[in-house]
């Protein structure tokens, strides 16, 4: 890679013990042969995974809420890998924090208007829990986005809104922002990490799940080039 | 992004048909709750996957083979987000065709010397056999790459080296090209598609795995930039 690009990992690491929407274990490896039972000198240890799709830094597709809706396989990488803004409301953003459309308004006063096909990430800093998940799922009561910011983004065309909760709904009012932004055929991401490392504009990123066919939520790895 | 830039997906598409090392069914997607099951409007499709790691356009990482090394968790992203060499061996590959030395030399006769830490795929056009696992997997009869050859690539530096077959070691001689890789802590990808979209340098790799804490093995999603 070109000296002058930098790349970020937005991801968390996959392990038993991460947060996940219901606080039940989400992801689990097993070894299903190892070193030991091999023939020397080939040796390997081979591994099984098991998981809830919607595990980790992971994305919802359309179909997720929407039957017939897009499915993880159909996202092209022209909306996969695209440009990024970064909206921090970390100094504001406490437990009951919703995220309003000003919030939007006074970013594109600073940054200008934000580009069509964007991927837009909310860092809210409420990442700063996910190593210990009961604090980071707090009984459901993290910062989140109101309905009409995502519909005033969904005007502005974006690809795809990510944040660095559990979800962009908190469940206490239902889910209005999986139901607009799905709705619209775009996509959520969960759980993303290190967003504070980005700019507000000008990064490049690749939002970039498991391939499944028929998937409505994956697994992603999640990357920027700065 | 940048109109300038092509984005080439290199990953087949992950369902419970695809091929596998010995033939079994490698990737399972159920769903766990549906539309039908929630109380409108709030309708979701939520799944769960159980698969071996090793599955798809995956990667290996030096603890597949190595007992103590390095796992996909611990690869950094200046090995993993890469230049890219690409070398085209469809025309002379057969079922039993050993990638020699002499290729790698022929190809840098061509253009230029391997840069360090470059990504190596060879296409061989096996992956045109990928919707037929039967025949991809062909009694464990493909084109592969010979242990010198692997050697001499790792004397080039590099980062990792994929192929367009379930493997770079048919198995019928051991694994030589896994000891050889692995043990010299890179990485190695298999059942790469599309590698004849890319230019035979000049690309940039993204080689991007499901981020798992002590994951041998690990589905990646594998893109370029042209």
């Amino acid at each position: 890679m070109d000296k002058e690009l930098k790349v970020v990992d937005l991801t968390h690491t996959l392990s038993e013990i991460i947060p996940t929407w219901d606080g039940s274990c989400g992801f689990e490896l097993s070894i299903n042969s190892d070193y030991k039972d091999c023939t020397p000198p080939n040796l390997f240890r081979t591994q099984k995974i098991k998981c809830g799709a919607g595990i980790g830094t992971h994305m919802d597709a359309p179909a997720h809420v929407v039957p017939g809706g897009k499915t993880i396989d159909k996202l092209t990488l022209e909306e996969l890998a695209t440009d990024c803004a970064v909206i921090d409301v970390s100094e504001e953003a406490n437990e009951n924090y919703i995220i309003m459309p000003q919030v939007v308004e006074k970013f594109e006063k600073e940054h200008g208007k934000i580009k069509s096909n964007s991927f837009v990430i909310f860092y809210t800093g409420w990442e700063r829990y996910w190593k210990t998940p009961e604090k980071y799922i707090n009984n459901h009561i993290f910062p989140s986005v109101h309905e009409n910011t995502a519909k005033m983004l969904l005007g502005r065309e974006i690809a795809g809104l990510g944040i660095d909760t559990l979800s962009a709904d908190t469940g206490a009012g239902g889910f209005p922002v999986h139901r607009a932004v799905l709705g619209a055929g775009k996509y959520l991401v969960e759980n993303i990490a290190n967003a504070k490392n980005l700019p507000p504009t000008g990064a490049k990123i690749f939002v970039l799940p498991m391939k499944i066919k028929d998937g409505t939520e994956a697994p992603i790895r999640l990357v920027a080039l700065i």
